[in-house]
């Protein structure tokens, strides 16, 4: 698998997305402004990943500010955080990136280590990001047996991450063992995130998956043997409340009905202990982005989509959420907070 | 809003669903082979429309062959009768139509009665069609309060019977009794008949609509207010099962989740007391129809698209079946079979 996202001599690297599956591009720039367009546009996309550009959009900038004051650097790139945390307002990970990133700038000495130390720390993020995945993967595989079916919604995969993904990983780590297991991808409208980049993804690495309509949840788990369901999150709530792509919380109610395990991964920086779950605010993104496909209008002039872009999964739903400290199981707000 | 299907001077004309909602276009032929077509291919569908078009397909057929032998023109009726019952195995309209046809056939005395009472069954079906709607849209009607939301799945709508539709008769009666509600559509992947037929007919008769990705049935039970939900049924077995579009079963468990009524509207031939659930085939379609739009693939090339086409919600999360006698409520095996 290609990385998803680098740090390349002083420019980020990084697969646009939207051309997925049909070409493999990138977008390579020095232009901290193109990053935060590209997490806009959704060229990049996916919580760790768009935490991981953040970082290296915030690197970007203080190698473009470098020959002001410290000070003055300061205040520039204050601005520039607030920009990035403008670009998706759901993505915790963003926030604790960016947050991350200033908190660097802020105890330099001088500009000279002010720049070095955000590009090391840029970096640093986008390797932890891969180490967790990893052990996300090696957690998640024991709960795998060969001859499993898996459910995913979007792409929680490499392609959201650094590397491995996170609702992938305990997949590709179980390939390594020698556990075969079979993938059901939501394709996940409108972006079609699962068929175009799960299905992508998961086929570049010799692993048989099959692409469902989201509507299709309810007649698989009747239809097809499924053993076990892995989704991402965008926000895990220190209850257990879980944000994530829209879909995600019909699909954990179906596998409750079903008896099938449902299990979110997700590093523990997508934990926010500070908000409860009605601080939360869904993103809604606009009509057009869902009533139009390949330039076609899905529906008649007049009639809009209404597009919320995330749902909330209450913790009852969720079997286990797989971190890369460990597996919390119910109750959530004893075990979330002391993973974190 | 227009007539879906007509028998007009021995020939059958409909509107050719699959070019909605871009192209109002009818399909015109006295050739029963191509209504067979237009059935398989989806240019006509809904159950009560699919039943009606086989009526007429039969009556056509009758009309080809009246130059033989009352036996010899039996023998090939039966011949196209099972044509017509292998076009869409889920429908049972369409059986009970097509043995509806056969029953008048066998009875006729003469090759020239055979051909006029097979004419006027086919238009007696038809006009029952649009009766029996007319009665679910009253009784549903009764449900309805000024400023309600329905949800509402696929199109049991005006173009999925010969007029009102089912699940939208209760809409479009409430309208006439100056009930104004708003209707929120599910696209319904893959044809997406929910945004290109329920928005388009809605909008047609001046019904403000909206549409979601089916996969916000979770999202918008939390987010926007709604009252009922209103589905229609490809088959109603006598202990309460509902097959119905595929997407219908995890909408009526959110509905049940968050104490949404969820209402099946289906006229009594819809209604099959001769099978139980698990004799039920759940009709697959072909990978492409759901891995393709408008031409583009969905997903990389060598990846499969699973699609069933229809799915089946369990008698305990569903409200009340509404029919043209009645409205059944649960035990559904007791109510069911008093009202058919």
């Amino acid at each position: 698998l290609p990385k998803t996202i680098e740090w390349v001599n002083g420019r980020v690297r990084m697969i646009n997305q939207l051309l997925l599956p049909y070409k493999l591009e990138y977008i390579e720039t020095d232009d901290p402004f193109r990053v935060a367009e590209a997490i806009k546009r959704m060229e990049i996309r996916g919580a760790p990943a768009i935490g991981v550009a953040a970082a290296f959009g915030m690197a970007l900038a203080a190698l473009k500010v470098q020959e002001r004051s410290l000070k003055e650097t300061l205040n520039v790139l204050e601005r520039t955080a607030e920009m990035f945390k403008e670009t998706r307002p759901t993505a915790v990970n963003l926030f604790w990136a960016v947050n991350r990133m200033m908190a660097v700038a802020r105890s330099a000495t001088s500009l000279e280590e002010l720049v070095k130390s955000m590009i090391s720390e840029a970096e640093k993020i986008a390797l932890e990001d891969e180490k967790a995945n990893r052990r996300i993967g090696e957690l998640g595989s024991r709960l795998l047996s060969d001859g499993d079916t898996v459910v995913t919604i979007c792409n929680a995969g490499s392609l959201a991450t650094t590397y491995y993904g996170t609702a992938t990983a305990p997949i590709y780590v179980a390939k390594e063992k020698r556990i075969n297991v079979r993938v059901i991808a939501m394709e996940t409208r409108p972006y079609l995130q699962g068929s175009r980049l799960t299905a992508f993804e998961l086929k570049l690495a010799g692993i048989p998956v099959s692409v469902i309509t989201d509507n299709q949840i309810g007649v698989i788990m009747e239809k097809e043997k499924v053993d076990i369901v892995f989704v991402g999150a965008d926000r895990v709530v220190g209850d257990g409340h879980v944000i994530n792509k829209i879909g995600t919380y019909p699909l954990a109610l179906v596998a409750k009905e079903h008896g099938v395990p449902f299990y979110v991964a997700a590093p523990t920086s997508t934990i926010d202990l500070e908000h409860d779950i009605e601080q939360i605010v869904i993103e809604r993104r606009p009509s057009s982005e869902a009533a139009e496909l390949f330039g076609r209008r899905l529906c008649p002039e007049g009639v809009d989509y209404i597009y919320y872009a995330f749902d909330i999964t209450p913790p009852r739903l969720v079997t286990g959420i797989i971190t890369e400290r460990g597996i919390a199981y119910p109750p959530y707000p004893k075990s979330l907070k002391e993973l974190v």
